[in-house]
């Protein structure tokens, strides 16, 4: 077998078999196939694009090209839940918990964040104390023990995604939705779980800006997952504003803290609740209208927060974080940004409000990035308020007191007041499942 | 500007702008641009394709590249004829002097040949002491003075287009007509010559398997010419089967001798006039019937052999050649390769022979082989001719003895004898310029 003739397959769009994937990833990991025959492939791949089967295959390879995590010790269904990334996207840290109060076991390696998104890995290290480096023995025995674990992916988790994937992020060829799909799911697939929840986002925040590719890219990972044996479902949902109104590490976990205790944002509340019975549900614990009830439940009852406590607990975090919000300390510099004009938000880009917050000092810019843990943007308006000229409409948290006119500068080009009350998109829009897609009444 | 996004733009069917082709090629050549994002912009051309304007473009800024070639110290109209490639293809060797003894100064860099073909600088290296590595001065004083010089390439004639082409051939991207016009027009146009004659080879033998995309290749490097300010036609010629009968260094020389003797193979001595008589067209020299006229009276009269004469004298090689061929040396063995049925040769694989008579000695397997210049293969039978079995259809020549059942075998597998007595398809199929396509009617 050659590399060249595979390209040239690919490149006149016909069907790649099972070996000829084994061959390109197995070859472009050993070193033995160049970059530039791999970026030539991707880009033949971009353009001619991969069918349910290939994509299937390139998933299955990518995730058995290193470490595959193995929860059969376990007992129960283990259901992993992942979102494409969002800004102030912190349902993990609401979701999990009540997942796992439900007694659905959850074993979750997360990410770190890069650029204008936040990592759910991140944000709990903003908890003094809190160990997300677990040896795969300490993981497995807190989830059997205590039925939850969250901790950083293993360098070794689908190692042929990572070096694909930073091959595609300077060729042009990420953006692509086989790609995407073969890149999340490898690592789901890796990590073990045997079902999935998908939280697809959609608008300026997120990877996909229309619907209608969010459906898309939904609809191939479900594909995937289904076809290797994982219940797979997903769900739509908004980001075309941010979730909750907080984004920034330290911010987040308390809002997350807030929400568990009955008392966060609605839409952060709602959302969470929707995924956590989705995961019950793919977990068989009975009907979508009994897990919506049972996870609900769980928030009211404090079993969910009991929970999170006994995680942080596990992990060697600060409990009292729970009660008491100052031990994550505060940042030195507050500034209030204030509205120019009298009028009704009509939009606020996400990923730009993530950029802010990454100045700020919440994020990375690089992977090297030293993170602000205390800081970030707290939203006191969001899309669809009315505003006053001069109300606050967010304030700046940072211990760099040089980013905040960087920070309101991106702010005064992302968001736009309106003399219209536009009307309220939903924050969730479909869910799909492999039966098909069921857009959602607002 | 950056690579990424001239990817990207591609990638999407984008037209590029001319300063775009010039960043990607002066930044490939310089080492700023790697491989990896050179070859996923060449997988994105090869698909997507490249219009007239950007295929000119690309042409020009390779031949930019390197040193440009200054014929204005030579007085008239200089003329290039270039051939795309084939099996026993020696025009060259009849044409280049036929222009010349016709008024038409010929300054000619070619190249070495690889793999199937055979390259003229191999041909002329095998008169014992021809020199074809000039300096430029004095291949521009050749051709001022006797009107005709015939030199191997600099290095640095065009070399983004070498360097680009490397990469195309291990990348599944040299088979597109923009990419394979662009390369070839690159170095024509480097080498100066005000009109340029192409020989676009068409069947077995050939890059182009079919009429059609003959024609494709043949129109898009007119179009690049005359964009370029270069009077440019093509014909489109036969390579089904080989031209003459000589496929080898030495026996190709001889052949052309003896073409220019007026005793050559009648498909040679047609296409070469045909070509010279194009050549002379562009140059100015009178309609095409009196170019015809002008380039049979030269063979004729013997100027254009007395044209090869100086030719030889002036690069230092031994003109005793011309009478007495047995300088040129003989291969120690020779081998009879008979037909094993009777029958009509129905076909001859051209390049499979090129394989065979590289085999014995003729021809590079690598830039590294050595050649052997009187070994190869005469054909005593050509397609179309009658066999009866034990008739010598080839004899082989070489001083590799192990050689020879390697070449029988391939002859084998590429020789097809039948019953029926084929149509016999014209040499020339098709003259080409700026006003459009004639087909030759046989």
């Amino acid at each position: 077998m050659r590399m060249y003739d595979i390209i040239e397959k690919k490149r006149d769009g016909h069907e790649l078999i099972i070996d000829e994937i084994k061959f390109f990833i197995d070859g472009y990991c050993s070193g033995n196939i160049p970059d530039y025959q791999a970026s030539a492939l991707l880009m033949a791949i971009f353009i001619r694009g991969l069918n349910k089967r290939e994509t299937a295959d390139l998933t299955n390879i990518m995730a058995d090209s290193g470490d595959k995590v193995d929860l059969s010790s376990i007992s129960g269904v283990k259901v992993d839940k992942h979102s494409t990334g969002g800004v102030g996207d912190k349902t993990t840290l609401v979701v999990a918990p009540v997942a796992a109060a439900c007694g659905v076991p959850v074993a979750k390696m997360s990410g770190k964040g890069l650029g204008h998104t936040g990592g759910t890995i991140d944000k709990l290290e903003s908890i003094p104390g809190f160990r997300t480096s677990l040896g795969i023995d300490e993981f497995l025995a807190n989830v059997r023990e205590i039925g939850l674990s969250i901790a950083s992916q293993t360098g070794n988790l689908a190692p042929a995604d990572k070096k694909l994937y930073a091959l595609r992020d300077v060729t042009a060829t990420v953006n692509n939705i086989s790609l995407i799909a073969s890149s999340i799911m490898s690592k789901k697939i890796a990590s073990g779980a045997d079902s999935i929840v998908l939280d697809v986002k959609t608008g300026s925040g997120a990877f996909m800006k229309t619907f209608e590719d969010s459906v898309a890219l939904a609809k191939t990972m479900i594909d995937i997952g289904e076809s290797l044996g994982r219940r797979t479902s997903a769900l739509i949902t908004d980001m075309d504003l941010p979730l909750g109104n907080a984004v920034g590490n330290s911010m987040e976990v308390i809002e997350a803290i807030d929400t568990l205790k009955g008392k966060g944002p609605s839409d952060l509340r709602k959302l969470s609740v929707e995924l956590a019975a989705r995961m019950l549900q793919g977990a068989g614990k009975g009907s979508y209208d009994r897990c919506v009830e049972m996870a609900e439940k769980s928030i009211i009852d404090g079993s969910a927060l009991k929970k999170l406590t006994e995680l942080i607990e596990r992990q060697n975090g600060n409990t009292n974080v729970i009660d008491d919000y100052s031990i994550f300390g505060e940042s030195k510099h507050v500034y209030e940004y204030k509205a120019n004009c009298d009028g009704y938000i009509a939009s606020i880009r996400t990923d730009s409000l993530g950029i802010a917050s990454m100045i700020l000092g919440a994020g990375r810019e690089n992977k090297d990035s030293i993170i602000d843990y205390s800081a970030g943007i707290m939203l006191e308006k969001k899309t669809y308020d009315k505003v006053s000229k001069g109300d606050v409409v967010a304030r700046f948290y940072t211990n760099n007191k040089k980013s905040i006119d960087n920070a309101a500068q991106i702010l005064d080009s992302s968001i736009t007041i309106s003399n219209d009350n536009l009307q309220m998109r939903p924050l969730i829009l479909a869910y799909i499942d492999s039966s098909g897609v069921n857009k959602y009444i607002p």
